[in-house]
């Protein structure tokens, strides 16, 4: 991997509320302090047109869509996203840094049975293809970010999304694909301090850009 | 194939002004004389979700979404046509007629190249699987779209779309499908008279209903 010419693809992910946003801007100072230009982006989203899907897949009523037309739209929206921005991006030189990319879509549609997990597979595979050069996976026991929930909130608000045994699904998933993929996937520690996470995640990120 | 419990599903195909809106409702007249519940639709769009995304891919600039992004918001608007219309109303024992289906994407869309063709294929293997049980494929020379249009119009308004090259390969296009699947497909000739072709549609119709 080299951040050279051809640029490099960083992704971050993990459960909701592990510190991804607050990382992948803490990445972007240190690859910036070292010299290199960065491209933040982040999905679903990420270009026009994908937030114009992304807009369009959240409106109305929650079974507006079925699960399979939800995620041809969520890949509509990241292939255009790939060839507008993240692509030409790499092919400039750029690091590309994305707050959530594919194993996203793994874990939140994937999860839902194998039928669906071969689907989001199959379709990546034919539509989109490339993977992350790197991707940090913050792991993180749920209760933590409860805790943080809670501790920021005056334990009024109760923990977001899906609730807590969701989260605990998703967690181990995502470990799952760091056991599976462990050249592309590097896990990070993400229940210390934001500088002790910000400095494991430099050092990981440094590692892979010799 | 039988019009009963099970349904049937009927498509219309062929090049721009060959008179696929016109037979669709002579075909339904002549079902519904027959005694049979008939289910007109038609793509792209047929249902609210569709007809959203379709309003989608045809806004803004001419370049706003790659070919590959646009088939696959034509895929994610083609399974939410066969969910929530197509797939029911055949469950429930009608007859669907659906003007222009994945025919047309292999054509409009499969015809740039054998890469497009390809993966028009693929997508609508893995998203899509079901073909109509039959498909009137409703040819002509695109002379004879030119002649009509020119008559009703004063000989003003060109050719609409693309022009004839491009009418004349989709024609020879929709050919080669035919060729390939002649169980499904059936060629009806165009040129003649209304009434003419609405003769030979319902006698295939009726053959393959039995
Ligand atoms: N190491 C940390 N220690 C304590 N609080 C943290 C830490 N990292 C992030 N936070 C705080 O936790 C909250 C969630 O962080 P952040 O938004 O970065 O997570 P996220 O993974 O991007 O969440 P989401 O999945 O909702 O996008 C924020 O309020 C953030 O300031
Ligand atoms: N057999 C025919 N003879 C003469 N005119 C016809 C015949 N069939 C249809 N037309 C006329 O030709 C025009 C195009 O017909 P129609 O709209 O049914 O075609 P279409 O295949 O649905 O077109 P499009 O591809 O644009 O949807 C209409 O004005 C229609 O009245
Ligand atoms: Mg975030
Ligand atoms: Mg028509």
């Amino acid at each position: 991997m080299s951040a050279g010419r051809a640029g490099v693809f960083i992704s971050f992910e993990g459960i909701d509320g592990s510190g991804k946003s607050t990382q992948v801007r803490r990445l972007a100072d240190h690859l910036q302090a070292r010299g290199l230009r960065v491209r933040l982006t982040r999905e679903p989203g990420g270009s026009p047109g994908a937030e114009d899907i992304r807009k369009l897949v959240l409106e109305g009523a929650g079974d507006r869509w079925s699960p399979e037309t939800e995620i041809l739209l969520f890949t509509a929206a990241r292939r255009d996203h790939m060839e507008r921005v993240i692509l030409p991006a790499l092919a400039a030189g750029e690091v590309v840094i994305c707050d959530r990319f594919a194993d996203s879509t793994r874990m939140y549609q994937g999860l839902a049975s194998a039928e669906m997990r071969a689907l989001v597979d199959q379709l990546h595979d034919l539509m989109i293809g490339r993977e992350p050069d790197l991707t940090l996976l913050i792991d993180m026991d749920p209760e933590v970010g409860l805790a943080r929930a809670l501790a920021r909130q005056g334990g009024e608000e109760r923990f977001e999304g899906r609730g807590i045994e969701w989260q605990r699904r998703m967690r181990a998933g995502f470990l799952d694909l760091a056991e599976a993929h462990p050249d592309r996937i590097r896990v990070v520690d993400g229940a210390g301090e934001i500088d002790a996470v910000a400095g494991q995640i430099a050092t990981l990120t440094d590692a892979a850009l010799t």
